[in-house]
């Protein structure tokens, strides 16, 4: 970590290899910082190529794509730079790489048969250009399977990077909008890991230090893009947010968020904002002691006499608050979800977040998970 | 970690071996703990060859002494249960048994040669019955040579045990004022690394966390011993400590309390205690945002709208008042130390801890060293 060490990226990159596979968000085509990596790339002596079939939820089929280009062209080292889907997909291409066979063989899916990989994958260098998905710090790769409407992901300590090149620089021109809702992804695998039934003394530790961090520099890095003190902070509370879910995982609002992302194209960091405020409120009796100390991190003016039950109560609020301050309003209604389809949603969060619900402090009904999304319209 | 875990120390150790090279501190023979681990090891079909020759600085004469039982009984695990000096003295068995030669030549030593390992060591699994040196969480180990009258540290990750079983009941029959001891030694590994130069975003989480645990814990630890949630907490404390210098190192008191402990033979909690409140107070104007923010987790109670610097201050004071609480009342004239032999131990501070100088976030020169030293008497 730390401004301007994407100077070393060349340097890293050939410490591993010779020939580059070179994974990229499509958007950063052309750009100055992407024509910088591959010079920085050239100039140590590795080789480039480049693949950029990149969508918001990496698609099985392009994954497979590029995986068959690393192997034909040879590359011994895969490079991304982008946002969490270049890079879970990069994460996939070099696990594919070097254990065969296609991506989606390697996803979890409860009741099928999952290919285990064997051994590491290709060196991997990740770049995160945003702070939210936490992805170069997790054993997780997200693939989506447009075919069979499903979207699974691969859990592997052999697909962790290698090396997670994070240079607060290169956020600093990510708009406020993008800013602010990856930010609140990073703060929702904190505060989800944190409450989870299955944290740890640990993976609590991890949490609690990036909502501290997210909380002492989230209006900043949204409102002052080019603050670089505040985006290193964001991207800190990012992976130790990603650490942190790599023990306790996540829990209902990931639950509900992932499935309408799904469903709408809604942006992930969205989808979780929208769902939070209700989500914790209906929670509070059974996480009281967690909330109060989260409320008491995003609001240090908080009265420190409260008892745990007054101070919990007082966070959906804060949220609320924070979502103006971030200029964030959003609610499942308003990414496109039809009154019509809200039994649907109901049943898609059983099916595939079953893991995500049974993690979430307070015992989950599917007329819960119903009664939710309508508060959430 | 966890209540009662002690009783998986069999099973562990079949999973590494066939036949378990015990090392122990010697106060635990014939108590019921050695009793249990024994007859625990050996339901699970693992041979037991015991090995007790632990002072509280293990010299390296005993520790080749046990290597060589170690190699000649054809031990393929090592077992420890005790305090620092026992597990480090079975971490070095460990390395050397593999690595060959003797404990000595692998200690880090300025301008002379080092015998640099090459691979792990026996499978270690360590059991500490203290919280206090952390040493079951760092790559190093002390090893004390009384022929050359030093003291010097073996450091390479290939002596981080593969595991620490860490269970709170065996610690709540420790002494009030071991635990006292010991606590302040954890206490030490967190203030120091968090406010040493070489501290990183990682190592300050570890650190606070670990002064948050103390903070919340060690008064109960020390007057309730039998208080399991206080020392699981105080264990967790340690832990983290120890992680903590793993990264960012130790900073003046270690560097003041090393030397004297090798003059007087004063426990090394104690040492460091002694010095806590004075060099603190001195290196106020240097760490005051850190040194506020331990003021005010140490002492809630503490005004939220006192600037830095009136908070970093009151932090002498609040170590008083909870040595007092601890029932510590420590100086280094009580320990021993004379006045004439004041020169000397700064010639120490300067000889043997020059790093742990430099990561002190004030400079010190040989007159400080003095004034302190007189300031501790």
């Amino acid at each position: 970590m730390g401004e301007g060490r994407l100077s070393e990226l060349g340097a890293l990159a050939k410490a591993s290899g010779e020939k580059a596979f070179l994974v990229y968000d499509p958007f950063l085509k052309g750009s100055e910082t992407l024509e910088k990596i591959i010079a920085n790339l050239k100039n140590n002596g590795v080789a480039v190529i480049e693949f950029n079939d990149i969508s918001p939820n990496p698609r099985n089929t392009s994954i497979d794509a590029g995986t068959e280009l690393c192997l034909k062209e040879k590359c011994d080292v895969v490079v991304a730079i982008g946002g969490g889907s270049a890079i879970d997909s990069a994460k996939a291409n070099a696990l594919v790489a070097t254990n065969g066979g296609e991506c989606w063989e390697y996803t979890e899916r409860a009741g099928e048969e999952v290919t285990r990989p064997t051994k590491r994958g290709l060196p991997l260098i990740v770049v995160p250009t945003t702070a939210g998905t936490g992805t170069e710090a997790t054993s997780f790769a997200v693939v989506n399977n447009p075919a069979e409407k499903r979207k699974c992901t691969i859990i592997t300590p052999y697909i962790y990077p290698d090396i997670a090149l994070v240079d607060p620089l290169i956020m600093t021109t990510i708009p406020s909008m993008i800013t602010a809702l990856t930010g609140l992804d990073t703060f929702a695998h904190a505060l989800e890991s944190y409450i989870s039934v299955n944290a740890t003394p640990i993976s609590e530790m991890l949490s609690l230090y990036s909502i501290e961090l997210f909380a002492k520099s989230i209006r900043k890095a949204v409102n002052e893009g080019e603050n670089v003190e505040a985006r290193d902070q964001m991207a800190l509370a990012c992976g130790l947010g990603g650490a942190a879910i790599g023990t306790a995982g996540v829990t209902l609002p990931h639950a509900l968020g992932q499935p309408l992302g799904a469903l709408t194209d809604a942006p992930h960091g969205g989808t979780l904002a929208a769902c939070f405020p209700q989500i914790i409120e209906w929670t509070l009796p059974y996480a009281e002691d967690k909330l109060s100390k989260v409320a008491g991190i995003l609001d240090p003016s908080l009265d420190r006499d409260l008892s745990d039950t007054e101070k919990s109560s007082q966070l959906p609020r804060i949220l609320r608050e924070l979502y103006q301050d971030l200029h964030v309003d959003v609610s499942f209604g308003k990414y496109g979800l039809k009154e019509s389809e809200i039994e649907a949603l109901a049943d898609l969060c059983f099916v595939g977040f079953l893991q995500d619900i049974k993690a979430h402090p307070k015992p989950v009904t599917r007329e819960d998970v119903i009664y939710l999304i309508n508060k959430c319209m």
